[in-house]
């Protein structure tokens, strides 16, 4: 056995903590987190277990297979099982602006971002240079309104060939089609630049402007195939005046936007948050 | 000469600082609080004066007049004039939530908030147990589907008859008709519970929890014909999580609530507020 | 069997969650909340959990004798138990700010602060308008340096004679003796107006202004025999600029007061908080 | 002339706003930003004007001269004047944290932080291969109880070498004597992992951990020779729970001090900060 992740739904019912904390015992693991949630009006039951390994000699594909067999078949739990110390391969998708790029690739290379990025690709070639800085792969694939099938296969392909299993789009100016979205569900994480439901769509910073609040805000969400109504993971705000104009909203957002993306984004490689009825239940 | 507030407007052009704190000092006025500010797209300057009368023999019209016949000419300048003892009369519109309500009636009482309330008026008889511990008159005037433009009738007639100068719609679960809010242009001011633009109309909360955000806000903002879009004076939010229902986010979001009404509520007693372009200015 | 809350504590072991809801379900309650949390560096288990009666013929006392018997020697688990519906009766103590009375008055009355309040005590005379105004009994007890002892000896009669529970000094500018403090272990609430632990005793606001912070804070804590060092349970913060007077300080913390003393006051009430090395576990 | 920016102060009479805007109209400056601030209890007067050269043939020193001489001298007005395309040399000295280094580098880098950088001083070598990812010199200066004052000289030796003209401590884990500090006075700007004055000095996370705070702050200020006390130019803070261990604390706080710290540069670089009587005055 292997340090694990366990996260896990089911119809709420008595016994499954117990149940659950008795198996994991059973194959010698030590529980090291342990948190539930019980959304009382849908009836169903959450739970997030990290498994310290201690010895057992069960393989990791046979702990899964015995957990389904008895706990699945038992209580109806449904659950995805993850190694540790895998960190997930993530492509980052950019267009232009570097503030999100550049936190990532900091953060992950000092170890506070726990995945692997293989590549990133762009529809343009001006952040080349900072993927050069990190050391890391860019693939420039241009988009146009003509091309975007196309553009989005060779997308899949180098997506399919190193083996990719999380994608962010970090203010990557595109709209991704349900061709790549399909392949990646609750696995494509985006960062839009309002506080939605308000303001979704092109240029939020300018709408919020002209409509005058004094609050603006990011959201960083899943993609689904309705455009910024995908599972919300994270939103944070910043107050604003009516001093400020949109080059202001757009400074003052842009440091929004890069804490709530990475705040996502280390909430996603850790294994930390669960989709349920286009919601996420999020262990923090 | 009394102690005055100047809100005043124009085109944004040379020397009018000066011009004006001349003219002030001409009429022996002493400027204890000046601040200005230039929206450079639509190229307007906006300042608001406190002048405390320094025993100056001219009258309030007097003064008027006069900075309206050099001042207002010579550089187009729009101004609105307050004594600052003068406090406005505001009558509170409620139903059946008390937060606002109370947190009004305190904050008055206390000398916080710079208004008269001559009397309360409701569709509902709930509150009136406070508008009586507050000695406040309280007017019952139901309102149906049917009756709701003689309703109207009833509150314009009290609304003259008190000589009230603002509308606080405090948790006041009807909409205003036209023949109500043309009559107080700017000068109706709503709580709504959500961040605008998102979730406008009834049940914001609810719409909320369905769209699994993580921050819920609340928006003061003065009333208009069109429902909930009229110029913001002030925002507020707070963080939830999925472990909160709806009735988590209502009981949070009360506290927001009262806040931000009553920070837009000072703002506009205290003359600290210019409308302009469906957006506020705020001195603040 | 009633509806209650357990708050309980033990140090860390396998089996106590099982153990616990087996032995409630046992007595037919039916858990609607339960929540725990593990200090892993005290090695320390803490849980909270509400039940709700469902038919089971043992009584309050009955179930604490044998949980105390089983449980309570089996893991060591110290267990405080609270009937659901009864309200800790709590005494306010003021001195000549109204903002924090007010907001626990009209909370308590609107059914939101889940307590009783047999009185009002205070050293001054200028708040028996609002205990008037909601029909609360308010006793004025002068202080002294001289006198000091004698009048917490009235105050302590008055709160023997009507069987308090809980205590909240909401802006009461005097230092509680020990002689009080002892009879009411973590249950004397206080709200102190700075980011403890920076500016605690006297005039806060002053000598935040004095440092230049760009941030004011207030704090709610337990009430100890070491000054504005017992256990914080809430704390909130709000934004300050160098414009800003020590007036200004005083009006923006006023808010923050009153909204964090609410919410200690809540949590305390509904019988969320646990005591703990100094430091409270806040169940919310 | 060329563009650029004036910072001033002096004892708050009539007349200033207009003499110096008659001046700079005088040299065909067109004022672009300006905003003043009154200090009503020490009556001083602060602004800070933002000019573009329209044509005017002085000089940039002829310009200073003369206003010294009339304006200086007429109102005892006390001016900084900066040219707006000079970048300040900014000298970052770094340990061995890098979350603050990338920050500053980043935005550095992709112009939203105006300065150059000429090279980084640590007193480790870990920091290395973050300084040639943006091929800027690094030079590591071990440092030691012994050999702290030479240590410094060679620091000093770089600083004047470089034309440095501040110094940024990036979580620099060493306090400076007073022969680097006395060389630049507020032009040293510290980060401080607290919301000061709570915690200064050492571990301040471990502090507020122990203390149980329910909120963790980060602060940046000018250094001066009383530790941690300088004026404050930006704090700001953030929520924790019983839940987090110090760990936590660190992790949060870092994206705090990120933050906090490069508001505070570009707040500096831009020349908006004006330090008077230990505090700061911002213009923002």
């Amino acid at each position: 056995m292997q340090n694990i992740i366990l996260l896990m739904h089911c119809p709420d019912q008595k016994g499954i903590i117990a149940a659950v904390t008795d198996f994991i015992h059973h194959y010698k693991g030590n529980i090291i987190y342990i948190d539930q949630y019980v959304d009382r009006i849908n009836n169903t039951f959450f739970m997030r277990v990290e498994v310290e390994a201690n010895g057992g000699s069960a393989s990791f594909s046979e702990f899964q297979t015995n957990f389904n067999n008895s706990l699945g078949v038992q209580f109806g739990l449904k659950c995805d099982f993850y190694l540790k110390n895998h960190r997930p391969r993530m492509a980052v998708f950019v267009s232009q602006y570097d503030h999100c790029l550049y936190d990532i690739l900091a953060q992950q290379q000092s170890g506070r971002l726990h995945c692997e990025i293989p590549f990133i690709i762009s529809n343009h070639t001006v952040l080349q240079t900072i993927s050069d800085r990190f050391d890391i792969p860019f693939y420039h694939i241009p988009i146009t309104k003509e091309n975007k099938l196309e553009a989005e296969q060779a997308q899949l392909k180098l997506l399919k060939e190193h083996n990719i299993e999380s994608i962010v789009l970090a203010r990557y100016m595109q709209i991704l089609t349900a061709q790549i979205i399909d392949q990646y569900p609750q696995k494509v994480i985006n960062i839009h630049h309002s506080f939605l439901p308000a303001f979704p769509g092109a240029k939020p910073y300018h709408s919020a402007f002209e409509r005058g609040v004094k609050i603006i805000g990011a959201t960083s969400h899943y993609v689904t195939e309705d455009l910024d109504a995908g599972p919300i993971i994270e939103q944070d705000t910043v107050r604003v005046s009516h001093g400020h104009e949109v080059k202001d909203f757009l400074e003052k957002g842009q440091d929004l936007e890069r804490l709530v993306l990475l705040r996502a984004l280390k909430l996603h490689c850790d294994r930390k948050i669960m989709v349920y009825n286009n919601k996420t239940v999020v262990f923090n």
